[in-house]
């Protein structure tokens, strides 16, 4: 039984006979995210790739822009820390190291810089500061995107014992699966995606699709424009904002993947309906 | 069509004839929450019962305890600013008032004050110190409490055109539906829920149980519990540490309720198996 699956016991009642026996859950533990040894964040998450998701999520962050801004990415080395298993400190060098001090401030001030023009608009605008619109290098059968949410389902083996795990997939234009995460946090099953690609200098990620298990917001979007990923494509509904926010940054965005269909919400001309 | 759904243009691939179409999608935007004039926090929602989300959600990290340290809670009256449907004042009196400033600076040394015992455990006992362990007043029969998701379901009206919308309930013991809400966040929906008891004056929700569309996490968890619902019942599963916590606040934790059955991670003795 693997660090993200825990026993539970547990009463069933209803499906066959009633009575005491055990379940599988989803395991989530707070994972405390350490800048040169400041706490920067805690993120509740599934154990396992806890150094990719903190690479992803710092990303996402704008705190690193590749890996070469990273000197270590690894758990607490503190022999006398009670939980060093949820605990990764972050080194960073060169230039990134020296804004360290301005990230904990300004993660400190993040309430407070709320910006007073509030509304979708305001939040793409300020994603715009940071990145450009992609462009278009993906061309994908109908067919193969239709499928993606089926092919990432195979790779669920948390959510098979669980029911409880929420998964993301990097998939190439054919729709072969090249990497694949799960979190009982969909945010944190992106960044975990991301954070792999990111440490594998593999960042930019064009020509690439990513599938999510679930709905897709607008930070969902936001982690695959910052990627460069072109093609974003769910099981489930987008929110008005990630369609938005998509269209803003030519990600063609698609939903409801399932039983052979899926609706285009953007950026329709990746898809070749042959 | 409400505010909380808006018709976007799609393209239909696969289902049916292929070709443009309109879509409802789940609204997604930034709310604004304002303590005294101040920015305390921004929350992506789906418009709609705003202020009893903005008093559910304040209530949860403890800035509020009750209805009587609320002096208003109303959308921006501002009338040049551009976003005031997205910004929601709160005024506190007495004794909360005199807390603000220390609520703000709490918030920006969040980060700053992570726990160093990182893990769920250290999660669970610094709730303990906010909150005692639940009495029991609440007795259902396991079919209404099979049932309560299904009935959560049939309330779901902005579901039913997005399929992107979360949704939780209050229901009494014997399966009446008290209120529900519906957010693109599980978290807003038990927030809006909660809020709404609070602003009425109806806190703690002795007897109440909360039904709840998705998945089980913590957070849910530690809502219900400062809220004083002693059931909480969900579609889907729970994680490990909702588990641990529902056992520690004397909750009924069930999960996969639906198809007439459910399982019961915590506390069984609230339902009757008759």
């Amino acid at each position: 039984m693997s660090d993200s699956v825990r026993r539970v016991p547990v009463t069933r009642i209803g499906r066959g006979p009633a009575g005491a026996g055990e379940d599988a859950a989803a395991v989530e533990e707070p994972l405390e995210v350490r800048l040169h040894g400041r706490p920067f964040a805690v993120i509740m998450r599934t154990p396992g790739s806890d150094r990719e998701l903190a690479a992803g999520f710092l990303f996402a962050e704008g705190v690193i822009s590749s890996c070469d801004d990273i000197g270590a990415v690894e758990h607490c080395r503190h022999p006398d820390h009670p939980d060093r298993q949820n605990v990764v400190d972050v080194y960073l060098i060169e230039r990134a190291a020296r804004d360290v001090d301005r990230h904990l401030e300004e993660r400190r001030n993040v309430v407070a810089s709320a910006s007073c023009g509030l509304c979708g608009r305001t939040s793409i605008e300020s994603l715009r500061v940071r990145a450009e619109p992609l462009g278009t290098t993906l061309q994908m059968q109908a067919a193969i995107a239709a499928d993606l949410p089926a092919v990432l389902r195979t790779h669920q083996a948390g959510f098979d014992r669980t029911g409880g795990l929420h998964a993301a997939g990097l998939f190439t234009a054919d729709g072969g699966c090249d990497s694949t995460a799960e979190d009982v946090g969909r945010h944190n099953a992106v960044d975990k995606v991301v954070g792999r690609l990111l440490i594998a200098e593999r960042l930019p990620a064009r020509g690439f699709a990513l599938a999510v298990s679930g709905r897709t917001s607008f930070e969902i979007v936001q982690k695959a424009w910052l990627a460069g990923i072109e093609l974003v494509c769910a099981v489930s509904a987008p929110s008005s904002l990630a369609i938005e926010l998509a269209e803003a940054a030519n990600i063609t965005l698609l939903g409801f993947a399932r039983d052979g269909g899926f609706n285009i919400y953007s950026h329709p001309s990746r898809i070749a309906a042959v």
